[in-house]
């Protein structure tokens, strides 16, 4: 798919079919993840890929609005490895990259997904760090659901000319 | 382009031709950016666009590894507007998400740009934000430089399988 048609068609997919994803798809959207700008090049994501669905209704009712978790197939949840970064305040920034080309990835080869929040509220990051094993200092950023689309929502133009400052935010 | 092959030759170019940056080039990555999701739809993206060249070269020199902006033909502030999120923690991944797609649009269609951190450096944020004058509680998350590349770096594979976890961080 093009890349800008991929970019402005791209919505949060929430309900999925009974369609399966398979490995290969999955790994084909962690490398695009993957392929994300970092600080200092210092790729601070890690990933726990869930599909068992005891673990992913855990999940999905370890944060408000994860209930995708529980449906899709396959549950990501993405996490930053804070503990030696050479520019530690730029994980979540890294980490934010790599999960907006994971959800590109996904619409481009037909799958759909959906951005859930954890991180900064450490009552969630803790809940999700627990139910996946994670260690200290690999905080839980947030998680993804992905399946095949169900149904997808109509297509909007967020351009919002007024957002866009010429020279200087008053000029 | 495809978007997975933009995703995966999508470098950081720091140096550019003399050949003009538009002002439709420069809508276009910007309604790229704008068609990022954001936590609860609340947007939180704003850009300054800099042409002027006696701005781009005090923006360079205000924050390390800024060189790009003074030589590239637009320099793009990006600043996040805490003033009234619905979801107040969030803005850092909303417009993390924004600046992703804004490089791949600009990569798409031929140009080249490179993702400059400034938050949460709170000395960098300061200098940023007085010289485009942003008010209190607009916060400079990054400056993006933008141009056509004059020579791209090689392609690279970052995908890091010990980077995946199946079911458990442990497993």
């Amino acid at each position: 798919m093009d890349t800008l048609e991929t970019i402005h068609t791209r919505r949060s997919i929430r309900q999925y079919s009974d369609a399966p994803v398979s490995d290969l798809q999955v790994e084909a959207v962690l490398r695009a993840a993957m392929a994300a700008p970092s600080a200092g090049n210092q790729q601070p994501w890690r990933f726990v890929v869930v599909r068992d669905a005891d673990t992913r209704a855990r999940l999905a009712e370890a944060t408000p609005y994860a209930a995708p978790v529980g449906r899709a197939p396959v549950g990501i949840v993405m996490l930053g490895d804070t503990r030696e970064n050479k520019h530690p305040g730029y994980w979540i920034q890294d980490c934010s990259a790599a999960v907006e080309n994971l959800l590109l990835a996904a619409h481009a080869t037909g799958l759909g997904a959906v951005w859930i929040g954890v991180h900064p509220i450490a009552e969630r990051e803790r809940s999700v760090a627990d139910i996946v094993g994670a260690p200290e200092g690999v905080v839980a950023l947030c998680m993804i659901a992905v399946g095949v689309p169900e149904a997808s929502g109509p297509i909007v133009d967020r351009y919002r000319s007024e957002f866009v400052h010429a020279e200087s935010w008053d000029a």
